[in-house]
């Protein structure tokens, strides 16, 4: 499949280079070709991934993935342009962190609203899932380094978008019922809120590498 | 232990009820003393329980469980009286949601504040401890109902008190191995921001009776 990967920090290295590794044809985009972290990137992965701009990425893409960092995310898809995103599934896995008090971070929107919701609002005619916030970068391409199963989740108004989502998380090796559809995007409150509590699990594990298990009666 | 439980409701009548049958002496703190639920449940479980004000339970108790309604809570603090209050552990089990607009409920303060740290501002002499908030009374009192260990989170500013609500959850059922401390009384904003996802967890599984495990590598 072909996939943008818009945002060269580490989770969208990561998951690029595991979006290649398992067959599919990635683009990384960023604000500047001349980018850095994404020439590096794509050398690294030899063929099956490039660098581009924002544009020339979500081009490229049949599915969108916004990896860029929750406070630059609307610029980034602007900069990607509509015209791009129209039509195709955007899997928001972006996390509006706001670090400007230092650690712990709060979220710069939330409780009543959700950077998943201001994309959908920004872009109707894209297909935005939430998916894979809840998890470290390391986690959301292995997750079976830890030691259970753990779950995952998507939130999104289309259920035809959330089951393409859900087939590309299996290419990353999770089971597909390991992933609970939350609901519509509105869901993605929860999804983000979930930082708050996750920052602190990660302070008191000492790791970031963790995740949680749904336990049922 | 003398312990106070302030509400009525099904978190305050599960959590008591559970609490006398493992021997603690339990007052039922209501606004009204002649509040039925609160004089049904003291009938119900005989001698170890007793219905009185919010002022009289919070008097008895060695320990105060808040488990009225969040909106409610720092009013019905007010009544059982910071004298009563004062060097006390303060289980805040309230989760601030906001029904206003249906279901699901928004929270009424969350990201940079919540209602542990309401509560502990306006009754510094109380130490508070949030906790038992992040799930259904149900799990509250029998986590051994569901089918497999999961964990519960502490978090307050004082670890001698975050020590006590520990012991009062193992008297619950809860191995104190799976209670994991999150810090200070701040990281209450990542449990009560847990309810945004816990709601809609609750839509998808259709079921209210369910906790999540932590899974390291």
């Amino acid at each position: 499949m072909r996939i943008a990967v818009l945002g060269t920090g580490v989770v969208g290295r990561t998951l690029a280079t595991k979006l290649v590794q398992v067959g599919h044809d990635v683009v990384m985009g960023s604000r500047d070709a001349a980018n850095e972290a994404a020439a590096e990137w794509a050398t690294s992965v030899g063929n099956g991934g490039r660098a581009g701009t924002f544009a020339e990425a979500a081009r490229h893409g049949e599915l969108i993935v916004n990896a860029t960092a929750g406070e630059a995310s609307l610029a980034a898809l602007a900069l990607a342009g509509a015209e791009h995103l129209e039509g195709k599934v955007l899997m928001d896995v972006a996390n509006p962190l706001d670090f400007s008090k230092g650690m712990p971070p709060s979220l710069t929107v939330s409780n009543t609203d959700s950077l998943a919701e201001q994309i959908q609002r920004a872009y109707p005619a894209a297909r935005v899932v939430k998916a894979l916030n809840t998890v470290n970068a390391s986690v959301m391409v292995d997750p079976g380094g830890l030691s259970a199963p753990t779950n995952l989740f998507v939130a999104g108004d289309e259920a035809a978008a959330k089951a393409e989502v859900v087939a590309v998380l299996g290419s990353l090796g999770w089971a597909p019922e390991r992933v609970l559809d939350v609901g519509d995007v509105t869901a993605a409150r929860g999804l983000e809120a979930w930082l708050l509590l996750w920052v602190r699990m990660m302070q008191a594990l000492g790791t970031p590498t963790f995740n949680v298990a749904i336990v049922t009666g």
